[in-house]
């Protein structure tokens, strides 16, 4: 088992009606003035917006807002929530969405304290030191961003789809009340489940070790994702299977299903990374595409893994069979599994494959995914 | 799903020779001077109290030493710490050893930031509002002290064993170095394995709701702790499964198994502290006796869950089947099974009921759990 380190200082409100005292919870931190991040206008349908908004007044706290960010969210408009920060002199940053809306307010926090532009953290020129307080109310369940330092930011003007890291940048606290998930499209809880298990199986299959505890965690995320996502496909407001899907997608990626695995890299959202810069699909569609590709690619790297997942998962015996099953269950759920199920021609193959080979570059992983490398792995999509 | 708030804001520092570095980890945060806690003289014997020095020396951090702590720590030693730190202005508290050391440490810090005496906490005649920061060096994996908030002191006085919990003492920053757990006696590696499992069996039966993933992660972790148990009776040095066994136990009782769960209750720690303060037996071992007896009992309250576990953990089919096999294994890695085998006179269970059940009271559990029906369990054992 690896040396690690393990801090996940978030505070985590988790069931029915937690946003409705939000401004409370924050002001009980000493904050009055915060930047407001919201998307593309559901939480003003559904009422949530004028919750919060109830909840912040009550507390005494004044906002400014910045609405509009998209999935795959724009660098541009983290460049518009820092400017806003730095003119009203706003000492915190509260997102209420889904996982770009909490990713842009992360950046935004660690921008809104950094002379430079913020892209340079995303690029790794340099690294981040401050960050305002980062708050939450999730609208999704997919990302974690509840839960982790990690923000996925989209430079419209260069198509790079980079990250950051930093614990700096961990929401105070993020509320989930899975009742808020309720309205979430079949489609998008398909595109859900699909990036879950994606954060889970990228370091259970390439870390250099397994411990027993770590790989059992996986299996029951997997497990319970899978069952879970079946109930809400017949039965979207059922409470329990949305709060037991939504907790599994906390654990998924908070730091503690790769603890001691030596940490293991994330060739499948690399390679998805450039599939939605290039093409704006979602990100779980691009994972359901990529991974069983990845995966028949990759076996024979870790056969006793794969193995593992097979059995422990899908009660199957072979690395084959398991990820046939995989494959067939992101089919079912109706996520695309193939290049041309998401309207991509195979004659793009080369472009992905030099977009994703940049970002492998980034992530040290560029010896073992050169450009030819990741086109053979798409011609298996 | 239950609604829950998780905030566990412990860093953990994991692997070998972490213990290196506890000075200079808790210079960065401030600290200039701190009492330094331990137990009964081993870790002068195995050089790790001279590595702590050293680290604390070569960091500037003055110190005050407090050894001496006992399992089943008490009260008055406690007391003496609180002396030491108010006379001493000291600003945090550093134990270094298993869980009743780090349990100690905890009560000093909250005793220490208050006018009265700190037993009033044990009794909830007082609330803990302020703590001085606890860091954790940890030479056992049991109790889960390291990333948690939770303290079982003893009173010598009147031999109650009560407990506080608060976040404001869990530790800031805990080292866990299995190598620093190699030489655990066989005994308490099976008192140890026993109490783990208890911290997750606990809740796991008697929560009001049993969500996927938190049952799934109780199993993960039995499995791990009887797989790891094993290898390490044969092979005491194996780092792995050393390392396993212990972040096993960290995540038996760090506030995530209970999650979502409405809670549960403490029925065998309740009996066992009764136990421990009368005849000053190992917790692990006292758990022994008491988890089989009272599983044969409650049994009938959650048939569903005592069904799961015995498939789930043992590969069995009946609740009495898992209740079977799990005190076969307790008995088969040497933790006594009945209250004869820790020459425990059955003419005693009264007296232990009585004890047992004015912890009951405190607890919440009183109506459920009167002396009459603790000693009916106890006849079990």
């Amino acid at each position: 088992m690896n040396t690690f380190t393990y801090y996940n200082p978030t505070r985590i409100e988790f069931g029915r009606g937690k946003e409705n005292n939000i401004g409370e919870m924050i002001a009980e931190l000493g904050i009055k003035r915060l930047l407001l991040v919201y998307g593309t206008g559901s939480i003003k349908k559904n009422g949530l917006y004028d919750r919060v908004i109830q909840s912040l007044t009550t507390a005494g706290i004044a906002f400014e807002e910045l609405g509009g960010v998209v999935s795959n969210p724009l660098l541009s408009r983290v460049h518009d929530g820092i400017k806003m920060v730095k003119s009203h002199d706003l000492q915190a940053v509260l997102g209420v969405g889904g996982g770009s809306v909490v990713d842009s307010a992360k950046a935004i926090a660690a921008g809104a304290l950094y002379e430079g532009d913020v892209w340079d953290f995303f690029i790794q020129k340099a690294s981040i030191t401050a960050a305002l307080p980062v708050y939450a109310v999730m609208t999704l369940a997919a990302t974690a961003s509840e839960m982790n330092g990690n923000s996925v930011v989209m430079n419209d003007a260069t198509k790079q789809k980079y990250s950051i890291s930093s614990v700096l940048v961990n929401p105070k606290i993020s509320i989930i009340n899975p009742e808020l998930m309720m309205s979430v499209t079949p489609e998008y809880l398909a595109y859900s489940a699909t990036d879950i298990i994606a954060h889970t199986i990228e370091v259970y299959f390439t870390a250099t070790e397994h411990p027993r505890f770590q790989s059992r965690l996986v299996e029951s995320i997997i497990k319970t994702v899978i069952e879970t996502t079946e109930i809400l496909l017949k039965d979207p407001l059922n409470y329990d299977a949305r709060a037991e899907f939504a907790w599994a997608s906390t654990q998924a990626l908070n730091g503690l299903t790769n603890s001691g695995t030596g940490g293991g890299s994330f060739p499948n959202h690399m390679i998805e990374h450039a599939l939605s810069a290039l093409f704006n699909i979602a990100h779980g569609a691009g994972l359901a595409i990529v991974i069983p590709a990845w995966m028949k690619w990759y076996k024979g790297q870790n056969p006793a893994q794969f193995e593992r997942f097979a059995q422990e998962v899908f009660g199957l015996k072979t690395a084959d069979e398991g990820i046939a099953a995989l494959e067939h269950w992101f089919d079912s759920i109706g996520a695309p599994v193939t290049l041309s199920a998401a309207n991509i021609s195979r004659e793009r193959i080369g472009d992905i494959a030099e977009n994703a080979h940049g970002l492998a570059l980034l992530w040290g992983m560029g010896e073992d995914y050169s450009a030819a490398t990741i086109a053979e792995i798409l011609q298996n999509a």
